[in-house]
């Protein structure tokens, strides 16, 4: 109810602020009897983790995370697993400066307005690091989905500000994905798009983007009817991810620009007799539910708000000061947001999948 | 859990088929002592139906709603509010030729897949017209948020195809919205959009378009951190309708290609010292919790993809077989989306609303 | 939230007010392709009606359920089941004399205290007509876990008043069950209970009893650990229902006079080499979760509060009075208390049924 | 869904196997801005801890609670918070003698036929140091209560076996409740009930007995109606409790023997001319909402499985075998299940307290 709650089934319920004691994930309805270990989740929390490149944030984050239950000798029990990451010198820095200041495109603001206190070393719980327990839930699901039903997640960086990546999703793998920095698998592109980082860094300033996924292999019948429809709860998960401003699905808004006879995908038969479409545009899911291709959908990211140049902001006493972030923050979060987009689709994926057995 | 639900205080539950004997919704958790008739609910269901101008099918629905419980003398009980609207004539026409085949664009093949039976007469659950008990429920929401504490939910046609409208979202009123049959306040756009419609009924084909909702005057507090950011959970309720392939917030997609500089917006204060925002690339809502500002989305519509083409299907037997829709159809939905996004807006803000309480 | 909802997989909402249009339900997450009609929901509601014998009110209710949504051509379609029973002539009659009078032993007060507004037309939402809705959804689970895995409810009265039936369970059947007006299957007692119902009627006076349930070849595997505990779940069911006043499993309190060597049930196994237990103290659920052993439970019902003698009580306005109910009521609810027992059980049974199909 | 997790608002989900990493647990949902430390949790730890007395194990368990989240200096952010307690030394003993072997009237079986895995090391999730969780939680929502209402939670001994405590409920204090070991206020009883249990202990057997709750100072319009009665929901906190096997609230089961005449509690004024009852049959519950009397109930506890005598049963592979339990064990779990009841108590009432407040 408090929002820290997700899925239904194979379900997430996630804590810690950012200079807190640890963030961690409880996750609670994973099946029994599957093997998981530490190295399944670092995997993927490596791939999110800071300072991984020359693009992004120099600040180091030895992120180890630890598995405090539902796991013996390697294998679940079907009790939940949790997963706890613990923060490192939480206190070595002074954040006193940010007490009573609201930073622009932050919550600052919003959560003082909404719990008469707050968080402020950092951004607390509004503090992207909360998407670490995301990836470690991810990771989990990821593993599931792979070796039960051969299903990938294969997010990648489609845009970066106004360079667009020209693709062929045909051949896409996760070893283009990150063959290089910025996990765009266009590598021309991907050079560009490095660049303009680069620039971009240096001028204090900070970048937008747009991740594409394509979920390989996908069972048909995921997803519920009128509310709980498959491509309603990836919108939600992936509105939920910090700076994500937009959501589209399949030819998405570009449908709008279609006419029924073109937007409509033709139903046939491939070589194996089995019923698929021609082309795409419905994005792997009619009337809210799964029909075996692939899910395709583009997420939106904001240019991340905390910026190296000076702005104008007021403070808690609603004085007009002039606020400069300090330190050293990612000038773009969208080639780190690929892993958490793949985990959170992930995770909505598993938990229709497991809620789908259900009826089956 | 089956998806027909949907808020967590103020819930909704939905049931019935187009071609059943009713349609209707139990709404869960509207405080008591409230106003409420039938007149409250018809207004915007007249909103919604069919047949209201030139440009939507001429099929005929005289949808009256009944109230069975949950009100008493005009006032609401704090116990569930039932709303049913019973179908007419469910069984005049014949639906036998819809049930082997798989319609392109519809749930048809997807319902099969998951249920192994389905309601073949019309769409059955898949059928927008289930989207009338989002209408009922959401006029509650409405006629309380604008009671109680004046809100207003002001959606209107953005696009339809290629036609843009041209719009100041200041000077946005409901009677510019409704002022013509195509609800586009940009009266020149809405001529033009209006005759394109007519164009493409006439070439028995389909258009999709952009809905943009304003909510004004929105308390700030609504959403909760994490995973149910009122951001998500607008993106949730919205691609939960029929047709919707794409939502943004605020800036949306265009956020991608601005800087940080550029997006963040300014917190300056009022004439009455109460913090706003110089801008609003956010959309009203900073770290998914509403920041007081208007609050705004795009919906992105496809094109029906019921047509009156001639296209190439399959059977439940895989045959291949050549389609041609039947009957009156709305060669675009837009308009008569208008009110239903203005619905699912309200009841989730409305139970976002409802939330806040608790902790306040 | 509001608590008209039952069950996280085969789920309910109940509506309706006792003298407004209409008592009803969705049963949402029912197995699609299973066969159901009228007639498998009224065999149950006749069961509990008023007026079934000489022992309950003489009150006629005609109630006859309509189906709806959720089934076409006599099989359900997965979508959600609503089954409604409109009251009839629910004007008929001046309660009017209820208005500003706080009944005791009922719900008047509190839901004035809580709702600042009531439905005082003979109870609203917390008359036991309520009870109508849970029999007719319990009608479903009591016939899909019958026809798929062979379970049965066998609810009967244990005790009326202090009057106690001498019983071998393991002979139980429906029928002996449903051989008499009092549902006691040792019909030497019956005899006795029934006497005393009469004579306490004439008295005007009313009496409480227990119903003792039988589940019948229940799955091993039911139930989750910690909070959703089989028996806590079956405890919270039957707790729910109006008049209960206590819950016990297996040897219940009288395990609390029992020592650890006499309560701990032997492990064996059956002339299949399956593990069954020597005895069956626990019930049927050990550690929350079913062994496979019949499921037993007692629940206790406290007598009507409705009585034809007078007594004091006060107004709305704080001024005491004299008050004595007017019309036919039931002198002991128990006998028809018991298919709502049996609904409560098989629709507690069936959401753990289905929630176990996730994992196994 | 799996069964860890309870409350709707005030949302507890607990994680952990007694011999693992840690046991712990999430509290969302409770609001910001109050004192909160350590301190607080460990007071009631203490109560329910291992060793504290003659009576008890004494197994050692230096129980630290540590706060993850959620909290920073000492008040409540509104965020997750996080409690856990690391498991000692859990790698020092050897459990593999129960590797294979169905313990009679625990959940081995179960969880093994649930689960087809399970921890076999002391219990694991079934364990009751998973109570652990519940206390930590239950503290926070006590002192919440407390501090802000006035409520106080009083639990006691009520009966030992067959010795039963004579009490009068009007003068129970917390320090007469603490004041002897077996924490049954009446003091004579207490001598017999210390003696019973020290004699049972040295025979290697072990006691079942019935825990008292008087919840002081209720607000009225606690509970909602139909499904989630005050009396419902606490009827599922206490059933979900290890060793509980039966709930009855007010006069419970004696109500099914006393007529309507007599059973109903009478409506009469207090000095404040506010409404109470003369006597409170009901417990403080009408129609399943507080009526602001004292709410009262029972809670029995079956003996601990777990006895030092020999037992025969089963083995994985179907074999009988002797069993006799190794180790410092309670001969008698009742007086540390007080401060269980206390905390599952104050949960729930807590969560409608919550609850309540989105309507008022």
């Amino acid at each position: 109810m408090a929002g820290n709650n997700f899925g239904k089934i194979f379900n997430l319920t996630s804590f810690g602020e950012s200079h807190g004691k640890a963030i961690g994930v409880i996750v609670d309805g994973c099946p029994s009897g599957f093997d998981l270990n530490k190295n399944d989740i670092e995997k993927q929390l490596n791939r999110r983790k800071p300072n991984q490149s020359q693009i992004t944030t120099s600040r180091k984050e030895s992120d180890k995370v630890e598995i405090l239950s539902g796991v013996m000798n390697g294998k679940t029990l079907g009790t939940p697993i949790t997963l706890i990451v613990f923060n490192k010198d939480q206190k070595s820095k002074d954040y006193s400066q940010l007490k009573n200041i609201f930073r622009p495109g932050h919550g600052d603001l919003t959560y003082e307005q909404k719990y008469k206190i707050r968080d402020w070393r950092g951004g607390g719980r509004a503090s992207a690091r909360e998407t670490l327990a995301r990836v470690a839930a991810g990771a989990i699901a990821q593993k599931y989905l792979k070796e039960k039903i051969g299903m990938r997640f294969l997010s990648f960086t489609k845009q970066i500000h106004n360079i667009k990546a020209k693709l062929n999703l045909k051949n896409l793998t996760s070893e283009k994905i990150e063959s290089n920095e910025v996990r765009c698998p266009d590598k021309k592109t991907a050079v560009k798009m490095i660049e303009l980082i680069k620039k971009t860094a240096q001028e204090g300033d900070s970048l937008g983007g747009i991740v594409s996924c394509v979920i390989k292999n996908p069972p048909s019948g995921l997803g519920e009817p009128v509310f709980d429809k498959l491509s309603a709860d990836l919108a939600k998960a992936m509105m939920s991810i910090n700076a994500v401003k937009g959501f589209e699905i399949g030819a998405g808004f570009q449908a709008a620009e279609l006419k029924g006879s073109q937007n409509n995908d033709r139903f046939i038969l491939n070589k194996n007799k089995k019923i698929k479409t021609k082309t795409n545009n419905s994005g792997g899911i009619l009337a809210g539910i799964s029909n075996g291709q692939d899910i395709t959908f583009n997420v939106a990211f904001k240019p991340v708000p905390t910026i190296g140049k000076n702005q104008k902001t007021l403070t808690k006493q609603k004085k007009v000061v002039d606020f400069k972030a300090q330190g050293r923050h990612d000038p773009c979060v969208v080639p780190r947001a690929v892993p958490i987009v793949d985990a959170m689709a992930a995770i909505t994926v598993m938990d229709h999948f497991l809620r789908n057995k259900i009826y089956s």
